[in-house]
């Protein structure tokens, strides 16, 4: 029996009834104490893979409500349409008999799609990951995330920003398994906001909503992300993301609304 | 008192009780015969806005789970976090007792918006509306929408498609009326298919998911809008749209999820 990996273990979903599940969000996949979106996402979707006819992600909407927390959470799933192809669901995140997070998706069985392609886009030209730089963040989830960036991109920690609020870089759970559906909803908020290449690492960035279309079952190997961020309104912003399997090939596209403030002068 | 616009009197909702109101989803909106999503994405959001503390669409996210049609319309709401400045809330769009549509959204006051501001993107270079040409397509909801394209443009409709699967053009309610924060949610779905300039008009592109950033009151005139597919894959298809109003400022962001076919080869 393959070992199971840490994102596996602390993505475990187990059912309490038709419509409920218990998980357990785990510490360590959290920046200043608040679980990573994605990470709360990807445990959303276990459990609604074991609820609907489907079994990958197609498309996920989270509005996060309250801040999560490490410890026990209570899933409650509501199936919408089960359709022959896709299906669709509500997922209420609770914990503390609160609803911390609200879910809508629909699931499709990613190894069986069939119809036409047409990519009018090419992945960032990066070096391969041997030649990037671990990219490391004081902040928990950091450790369990293995970021790789361009030599030099980085910098942004150092206070020199750049012209675009864009980041790219290969990303891998850092103690092994390979990419799944799962795990690309995580990647998909497991960058730096886009936002620190041009501003700096100004703080707290919280997201109101995050959705994420996964489109393939991703290739083993590290996955190729560039997030950015060209709308920044009145402290409003979207990060668009796109990450690209091993092979070149488009996996997950997402997109979320934050929140931005400058620090205060001092 | 000014008359009331078509749009408006068309997406009119009435309060039955604290979590549920009626509406009747007007004929003419449609695309053989079905409602456009973003039409019916308003006469959600004039709900809420009605059921929230706060009065604009932020963002609404809409899952499309069995074709609406004209006639009447019941709408539940369920208020999810009233916040100071965010409220968030979960709509099920109900007709004939079944459930056609699921929206979340999160509501603020566009009016009180503050904090900092970056466009790295410019609206894309257009001749004025009066310069452009009226597109008008065999579909009901081609008379609702005064859509003005750059000369040549609409060429994709007698088979002339392009390299890219795009459409740009202006944007306004036929009828007068001048946009706000409900007109941009339907404006969001109201141009053709994307991919209909790279494919040519090949018929139903039905929408899975469509969501909507709303970023601003936009300013009297016409809407200038962007769409654009940059990845179909296996049928599965994002449409992603900008829309600036006539002071070129960003005003909603959009992006959808749906199917697309090629016609079958005769």
């Amino acid at each position: 029996m393959a070992t199971e990996s840490r994102f596996a273990r602390d993505t475990t979903v187990r059912q309490i009834d038709e419509r409920r599940w218990q998980a357990e969000v785990a510490k360590g996949w959290d920046i200043l104490g608040v679980p990573n979106g994605g990470y709360i996402m990807a445990i959303a979707a276990r459990a609604l893979a074991g609820a609907l006819p489907h079994p990958h992600p197609l498309s996920v909407s989270g509005y996060y409500l309250e801040r999560t927390e490490p410890g026990p959470a209570e899933l409650h799933c509501e199936l919408l349409r089960a359709g022959k192809t896709v299906s669709s669901a509500c997922l209420r995140f609770m914990q503390g008999g609160r609803e911390r997070a609200r879910f809508l998706a629909s699931f499709a069985d990613l190894a069986s799609q069939a119809g036409p392609s047409f990519v009018d886009e090419t992945p960032p030209q990066l070096p391969a990951p041997a030649q990037c730089e671990r990219h490391v963040m004081p902040v928990n989830i950091s450790e369990r995330l293995d970021l790789l960036t361009p030599p030099g991109q980085a910098s942004w920690l150092e206070g020199k920003t750049g012209e675009h609020a864009e980041h790219t870089g290969w990303i891998a759970l850092s103690e092994g398994g390979e990419p799944d559906p799962l795990s690309l909803l995580l990647f998909a908020d497991g960058f730096p906001p886009a936002v620190f290449a041009r501003f700096g690492p100004t703080g707290w960035v919280p997201t109101l909503d995050l959705a994420v279309q996964v489109r393939a079952l991703p290739a083993p190997g590290h996955i190729l992300g560039r997030f950015r961020t060209r709308y920044l309104t009145d402290g409003q912003m979207e990060e668009d993301g796109e990450l690209w399997d091993s092979r070149g090939r488009l996996v997950a596209l997402s997109r979320q609304l934050a929140r931005f403030r400058l620090p205060e002068r001092q």
